[in-house]
């Protein structure tokens, strides 16, 4: 089965509920990572759960904070250590890894921030996260899998705005991508969903 | 059983491995809330499933971000929708509840906001957290609930560090609260557990 084989319970649930704000923004909040479905999140988990299996990861990462709900419902799944990176962390362990993601709707920056101890060199690493939008944070917990000299093998999503891009900051490094729902663009007013090839 | 019967694979897993930093602060973020042991959470969220059903809540609540994976594994086995407040969140949809919270580690104040439709009059809501500490961020929670109309039925955390007196934030307004580990405190680099009665 494709990577980007769309998730029919998610598909259905965007079409359905979504609110699109403008040609960029859509709210999927009440569902996803405000308030969560719990059905809905634990199949997800274990859709991507099922997906990532064959790439053999043996640790999972993510970003605080909402990539934490859906890298959780993999990891009771899947039974693979979870690792998140912290924010503003200034009782992290040092040494650490750290990135500065831009924020475009916070303003400013975001400081990623992983004690080294947990990233351990040669790990096989699974990226989990809610969305795939600009890439930024997806960027920085890639380039800290590369300092950290262990493998970043596969990258899943719930949710991927291609319109964004974001997806160009893995597939020029050879990280395969799963996503089980793909928002082809926003207009008037409504959801245009990329269809399974 | 009583509400604070200790759960033995936490706090074995806390004396065998807890790093105590000083008279208040002690590091178990490598299976809690940095890196997360899927089968350890699976486990407590499992626990605190139990022990809150005769409560019968009908909305779990807790708050970003280490709050976000035990009460998903609660959510997982219960079934109960989960919802938790954000930080620093401009794109919370308004009108919302909001607190502002000390923050002692990272200095400052934390904002947390939920928005008001997630959280309805007259809601049956359990809080999830994974530490009770000083009972701030228990406390906003309980004020915002209270604002909302709806009725905190129980509070469930994973470790209680009972010589911060946070249970008191929420005992004084007859809160049922159930912990899986009690830290009575830190002495000369070790943890001493409050046994069961």
């Amino acid at each position: 089965m494709p990577l980007d084989t769309p998730f029919a319970p998610l598909v259905a649930r965007i079409l359905a509920e979504a609110t699109v704000i403008d040609d960029r923004i859509v709210k999927i909040d009440h569902f996803l990572n405000h308030r969560i479905d719990p059905h809905l999140m634990g199949a997800m988990g274990a859709e991507l759960a099922r997906r990532i299996a064959p790439f053999q990861p043996d640790l999972l990462l993510t970003a605080e904070a909402s990539g934490i709900a859906p890298a959780l419902a993999v990891a009771l799944q899947s039974g693979l250590p979870l690792v998140y990176a912290k924010k503003y962390a200034p009782n992290v362990e040092p040494p650490e890894f750290s990135r500065l993601v831009p924020s475009p709707t916070k303003g400013g920056t975001t400081r990623l921030v992983i004690a080294q101890r947990y990233l351990p060199a040669g790990a096989r690493v699974a990226m989990i996260d809610d969305f795939l939008a600009n890439g930024r944070t997806a960027l920085a917990l890639a380039e800290i899998v590369a300092e950290a000299q262990a493998d970043l093998v596969v990258a899943g999503f719930l949710v991927e705005k291609c319109f964004q891009g974001g997806r160009h900051s893995l597939s020029e490094r050879n990280i395969p991508v799963t996503t089980l729902a793909q928002i082809e663009r926003l207009e008037a007013g409504r959801v245009v969903m990329r269809e399974a090839e």
